[in-house]
């Protein structure tokens, strides 16, 4: 298939595919959407299988065929192609400090979201991990997860006592990661931000009201 | 702190190390490096904290004293600096291919190899995760992490019969974390490639033999 601009495979019920949504809306730039219906299993059919045979979303379709998995992935292609509006970085030293903050929002932070959600829900029994791959669950990390959230928390209500945003004083993909796991970790995992994180609860006002939030 | 060059803290102990110093061998760069000694968990000395608060390695240090960890900040940081002989690929398309195809081997390679082995070390009693926070090892996750593996020699081989590096023609970031990955199966986690895997062991008998892979 060929056209013109990539096209993005997403679902609003995916946090994942926000991570890219938000992305798209703070660069201002329009890329074409199509809804997988996940609540129906969409991601499992022949048809998306064709397009992404790991049955996940977000994908990018680029011009010339290529799918582009991963939410890392797509937001380096995005920056590449549109690069008015850096969101992972600007010199060789904050594309490094953007990197690691981003990564630890995901590994520290949006990551035992997702363990923990996907470990305990009963429509997930058996696709604990997600991906092509079907893995039972396994109870026992549930607990953990919640601990590994708390020192999430922990470490980055410290770090936005010094800093305006995640990597510094510019915002970048370290928050959009950031707020997704927020909001994913309030929602799905009953574990908002505690009310002693005041740099945290600032950081997240300033962020959440931004129009790229709702995107 | 103050110096020309950036300093790269690293252990031969440690894979992750190995991935930044497969990557700088590669470059052909000169980039000084300290040994942090892990067996006599130096990584939690004071000393060493004050370098990097979350006791691990790797870890870069600029010229202006800030601090990179994790593998990809620090190969964001190498690659933007010595852009010759690139290794995170060229084009955005080729970029974005790299991302996914590096992520891809270190979520469905390294980091179960890396899980199986801390949730089943006597040595790592109250470490299962890296970091500064003290976890308690689930040996159930040990068979899942194995499973894990499992399906990414199967997922791999077929990567590879196609074609002839991880990421495409070119070897790239994405073949330093799949031998990482491989070497620290083979040797921490008893799981080699499966003597079945014809064209992952072309892969690797190529790959393995290239001088970097000494690093």
């Amino acid at each position: 298939m060929t056209t013109e601009s990539p096209l993005l495979y997403e679902s609003k019920a995916s946090p994942n595919a926000r991570r890219v949504r938000i992305f798209i809306a703070e660069k201002g730039i329009g890329i074409p959407m199509r809804a997988v219906d996940l609540g129906a299993k969409e991601q499992f059919s022949d048809a998306y299988k064709a397009i992404n045979p790991r049955s996940q979303v977000p994908a990018l379709v680029l011009p010339d065929g290529a799918t582009i998995t991963e939410v890392t992935a797509i937001w380096r292609y995005l920056e590449e192609t549109y690069p008015e509006r850096p969101l992972l970085g600007g010199d060789a030293r904050t594309k490094a400090l953007v990197a690691m903050w981003e990564r630890r929002a995901e590994l520290d932070g949006f990551a035992p979201v997702m363990e923990g959600v996907r470990n305990a829900a009963a429509s997930l029994k058996g696709r604990a991990l997600s991906g092509p791959h079907a893995y039972e669950q396994i109870p026992e990390i549930v607990a953990r997860s919640r601990k590994r959230v708390e020192n999430f928390y922990d470490d980055f209500e410290a770090r936005l006592a010094s800093e305006r945003f995640v990597a510094g004083e510019t915002y970048s993909a370290a928050d959009i990661t950031t707020l997704a796991a927020v909001d994913f970790a309030t929602k799905a995992f009953s574990m908002p931000i505690p009310e002693r994180h005041l740099a945290l609860r600032r950081w997240y006002e300033e962020v959440a009201a931004r129009p790229s939030a709702g995107a």
